[in-house]
């Protein structure tokens, strides 16, 4: 199972799922104009990052919109990308949010789980229901792959649908519990209890959930619910979420990865001069993050 | 506004939205026999299907997935079939469901309204919550542009969450009407009152919805209540929905554009030796489907 692989990251190269949501705009102007390829420029800082940081990261999460929005070229870089991730052995998390049905779902993990963009886990939205999440379930079963279902997010408009109250009177008979009591605890119930048909040896499922740190008082009954899911979690840093609230949402120490993009990507801005070490900045950066999150748990 | 366009040609050329929803098995052996390339093979196949079909319908939903699933080869044949549409005219719905939020978000309008992938239209997946339409609202003001936000889908899974019920006593202070007794019609009330900022002078909203034809038992409250929202309608046909049902989620017969792929690009394969005049049989099937629309109305 693809998540053992994840668990036995977290534990020796710690939690940090490093974000490539890398805009051109990211890239120090002077690396920039020496490629006359937009494709050439993005894959080229990437590589770097990677090179600069694949030992003291769990995994990373590639943000297809960032390369959507360069067209063709966006893409090539995306594919480079995720090649040279294989190469160097890492665990990529596709971060693409797919959510559709039957045969278009049938598709989506045929793109994102095999051929040019192929990745080791993709994140999916469950909005139009648990047969978004039912054509993934045998490549999981069979291919070593693994995929990230949003559960609760971390961003404000997370109120609007993921915290909608539910009338649990009206529940009855649906199988749920009576924790169920918002749309994002049915979300997480249902995914946890499907997931157990898929656990590792390290007791988590490869199929996990993305859960936002930024609502720490949730976080142990979350955690206790949950109880065999492991997280994705966005939110730590620009949008709030503590090193000691990580240490809420795992288990023993492990069970979640932390995702970081900018603070990373841009760790080179906050150094005078720091445009030509944008990758050991980047470096120097992990690692406080990894060694911030080791040192709460 | 974009939806004046649509609208107009709803009014004259009827509610069929062609799906191409392409696949590479769909395309006739021979014809996909002449071609070296996926990519050319299947932009051929699109483009014949177009030819045949832009006069006799509204507009045309590409779903992406489909070229995704072959890589950089299958993005290759889904530029070029945007582009040919645009060449032709052609009203395009670019079928993405993408569901991200701001920065994200962002990279997912320029990705979809411009460049490469340029479409009219985006569909946007609302789980994450409003936060994941707002990125969009500047391309709809100022760019002639639009999207269609899933508010109840028609598969079966769509009672996993579209259809929970929300204990309305804790809604109070929301600002929804007592109405919002399911998550999607939470979501539908949300996009219906936000819509009306994007009026066109048709009188719908450039931010429309899509709205399964399945549970026809729903439609006329549910067209009352989202009194300016132009739906995209899928469920015809294969999942049960009949043209009577249509006409009940339209507003004196417009208002809604109602999605067929498989029926109108595999029309071939219900006749014999079908295979050399697909684009003339997916042509009949077309009008056959709006005919009968239209003799509901």
């Amino acid at each position: 199972m693809i998540i053992d692989k994840l668990f036995q990251n977290v534990a020796s190269k710690g939690h940090v799922c490093i974000g490539l949501d890398t805009d051109y705009e990211y890239l120090p102007t002077r690396f920039a104009k020496t490629y006359s390829h937009i494709s050439d420029a993005l894959f080229s800082f990437n590589r770097l990052i990677i090179d600069a940081t694949v030992d003291v990261s769990a995994c990373f999460k590639v943000q297809i919109a960032y390369y959507e929005a360069f067209g063709m070229q966006g893409l090539e870089a995306y594919r480079k990308t995720l090649s040279y991730l294989r190469d160097r052995k890492a665990i990529i998390i596709a971060d693409v949010k797919r959510g559709d049905i039957a045969k278009t779902a049938e598709m989506y993990a045929k793109a994102h789980f095999s051929g040019d963009f192929e990745a080791d886990f993709m994140t999916i939205n469950p909005y139009m229901g648990m047969d978004t999440i039912a054509p993934f379930l045998p490549f999981i079963k069979n291919d070593e792959k693994g995929v990230f279902v949003l559960i609760r997010t971390s961003n404000a408009g997370a109120k609007d649908i993921e915290y909608l109250p539910i009338d649990v009177r009206q529940t009855v008979g649906l199988g749920l519990s009576p924790n169920s009591t918002m749309v994002y605890k049915v979300v997480g119930e249902k995914l946890n209890s499907l997931g157990k048909e898929y656990l590792g040896i390290c007791g988590f499922s490869s199929l996990g959930g993305v859960m936002g740190c930024t609502h720490a008082d949730e976080a142990l009954e979350v955690r206790q619910q949950l109880d065999t899911t492991f997280f994705l979690i966005p939110g730590y840093g620009a949008q709030g979420g503590r090193a000691e609230d990580i240490a809420l949402y795992l288990k023993n120490g492990n069970g979640g990865v932390v995702n970081a993009s900018r603070s990373i990507l841009l760790a080179y801005k906050k150094i005078e001069n720091g445009d030509d070490n944008f990758n050991e900045l980047a470096r120097n950066e992990v690692i406080r993050m990894r060694d911030e999150i080791r040192s709460k748990i």
